[in-house]
């Protein structure tokens, strides 16, 4: 069979297979993800040796560290992953929830109800812990999902995979519940992103180019975790000890997520007090700072930004740094620089935070915290498949709840239009 | 100014707009709409010439009479805009509407809040009255609108536009706030459908062509009124009367809207029974019926129904007919077949009513009631812009709330992670 036949052939197995999902009881569910958590530990030997084997090859072609960082298991990671399938059994089941409930004058009475939303492909890149927690949140959401991942974590996608799969199989779920599209070609994704007739949900996760190249491609409507060029925004009525506490948190205390600050406003009538101090602190911890003619005023050990800086995600301890005229430059600026990710203001002003708040257009806005917030834990929603900076059906945290839909069910008792 | 360069320009308008509108007080929004309510019957005579040019124009050009009669405005359908406008002034507006809201152990006060989605472009055909509903939506919802209507009632959709951009315009609302893109090239729309760097939703209203097209070239999130091939099911347990003014009503009362019924399946132990006097009663309401072999041996004066019928929405007096064996095999046809509209079954079994309300994978599902029901105003949900067949952001109808989505607003005090 070619390779298109077979993509057609495993989205309409996952459709199918969808039905099915949807009507598994919570119970059952939250079984097989106890057994799921419980079988990645007994093949942990397994899965560690099919990692081995993407490593080198991966070392073989001279791949960067940070990647083979991520692309590495080791007992402990795989424990997480365990960990993870326990968490997620814990979660309250969203399906079947009454979102509203009312009744007409004509007696029929409404219910507007939580319902899967079907078939979601994720697609990622290579990191192999990714494969078990898709499967985890599709399961207990009860979805059907289509797993695309990075080729250089092939194998231990397949282990995982595999692992994953056999709970389901020997729990007799259907065969197309979970499917890992396993080849090297890259005309496979393409052709995925045709199956709108099967596939509900495309999620891509990963690098610019991969996004960029899903949302050409997808007739399929996508979710995406785009960039986060997130900001901390500090006003003329900042508490500045706190603005500090904030700024080095959101920057520093982990620089490759995407909640991580990458640009820093400051009002100009607190610049001078404020930068110095703070510059000199993000210095001594290896932060590159790329500032503005004002910084560099008050600041003179930095390099200059350009106006690309400011459209930049560096996922790493670089800085942009601009100091703004007011809180309206400031909303202008967040607006059309950033990703629409999550945005902080320290103030004290309660009419500057209102505003700030209202007219930041983004996921996620900050009085006075940390923008490293931004994750299903932190919020309290649990495991999340990634932030969605898209506008609509999930912004934010995408976790269970998101991955669901809804349908009105109408009961009557004959009611006919008239 | 070339077409591409101009669209752009007004994309780009109406995104800083959207920043405004999303701000609008419900008291001035609601002064505005009713405002524009007044100005249309005030400029009534304007309009009527107007669109007296376009049926001239569509009458040469020998387009069909139900064209014609969707194309006419007269001095009670202008009337009946303006009550429309009065009455979305009338709906609550959802805008900053708190979603839900809590507290997180560190302190961290989280809120889900509704806010507009941005940049709404509609794309409908010829019915010029689509043009102020859409307008007004926009307007409460404090979205940015940018409209497409159909090349034949261009002179009716400009004048309906001019004078209730007129009354945004006297009230200081920003320009770029409601647009219309008035060109016959159909150009117009691949431009269009490229700038998803400003407009958020796109919203085809129309035939299946223009919405494959849609669907094809836009790389902005579409949400679409497809089909709607709507069933109604007569289950071996249904009360037999009911389902007759049932199926009556959901076939006949309106055959040419989205949530009549296009085809009606019976259970085959009741078949015998319930067929002959239903569709007795179709043929005398001069409706076509296209049956299978199973129904023909019951009636005999009906046509034979191709594969192709249990697909195609008639929106007219023809019924498809299909005698199952059972319920299971109704709740596969209506997911293989149907279009995740609406769908109805008739049965006094309990169980029977649950799992096709469970299984039956459409926007809006029935017991004992016409699928007639889908509608934003029968739900109490108010004026809609249409009804959505996708699943994801929103499904059934698309009202207000639904032309709105939602951001978490973070409230601190210095909270930093750890």
């Amino acid at each position: 069979m070619n390779l298109k036949k077979r993509i057609t052939e495993m989205a309409k197995k996952a459709k199918t297979a969808s039905r099915y999902m949807a009507q598994v009881s919570s119970f059952k569910k939250n079984v097989l993800l106890k057994e799921m958590a419980a079988c990645l530990l007994k093949n942990k030997d397994l899965i560690l040796r099919a990692n081995k084997k993407d490593i080198v090859q991966a070392g073989r072609r001279g791949l960067p560290s940070a990647f083979l960082e991520r692309l590495t298991l080791n007992e402990k990671r795989i424990k997480e992953m365990a960990e993870s399938l326990i968490q997620i059994s814990k979660l309250k089941d969203p399906v079947g929830g009454v979102i509203k409930a009312w009744a007409r004058p004509n007696g029929l009475r409404i219910r507007k109800v939580r319902v899967p939303v079907g078939v979601i492909a994720i697609i990622y890149e290579s990191r192999p812990n990714v494969t078990s927690d898709c499967i985890g949140l599709a399961l207990k959401s009860g979805n059907s999902v289509i797993l695309r991942g990075g080729r250089e974590a092939l194998n231990s996608n397949l282990a995982i995979f595999k692992t994953l799969k056999d709970v389901m199989i020997k729990n007799r779920i259907p065969e197309g519940a979970v499917s890992l599209l396993a080849t090297a070609d890259r005309s496979a994704l393409d052709a995925l992103l045709k199956q709108d007739a099967f596939i509900d949900l495309v999620m891509p996760r990963g690098g610019e180019g991969l996004i960029q190249r899903v949302m050409k491609l997808s007739r399929i409507p996508v979710i995406k975790h785009y960039k986060g060029i997130c900001h901390v925004y500090v006003d003329e009525e900042a508490d500045l000890d706190m603005a500090q506490d904030i700024c080095f948190n959101a920057k520093v205390q982990r620089p490759g997520v995407c909640n991580a600050m990458e640009s820093l406003l400051v009002h100009e009538r607190v610049a001078s007090r404020f930068l110095p101090q703070m510059l000199k602190r993000f210095k001594q911890a290896g932060v590159e700072i790329r500032a503005d003619a004002f910084t560099k005023k008050i600041f003179r050990d930095v390099k200059r930004a350009k106006v690309s800086d400011y459209r930049t995600e560096y996922l790493n301890l670089i800085l942009s740094v601009k100091v703004v005229k007011d809180l309206k430059e400031a909303i202008w600026h967040i607006n059309h620089f950033g990703s629409h990710h999550s945005d902080a203001i320290v103030t004290d002003d309660a009419a500057s935070a209102q505003r700030f708040l209202n007219e930041v257009d983004s996921a996620c806005v900050y009085l006075n915290a940390s923008t490293r917030f931004t994750d299903g834990y932190q919020f309290g929603l649990g495991a999340e498949i990634g932030i969605s900076t898209d506008k609509l059906h999930a912004r934010g945290p995408v976790g269970l709840e998101e991955l669901t839909t809804y349908k009105y069910i109408v009961y009557g008792k004959g009611q006919i239009r008239t």
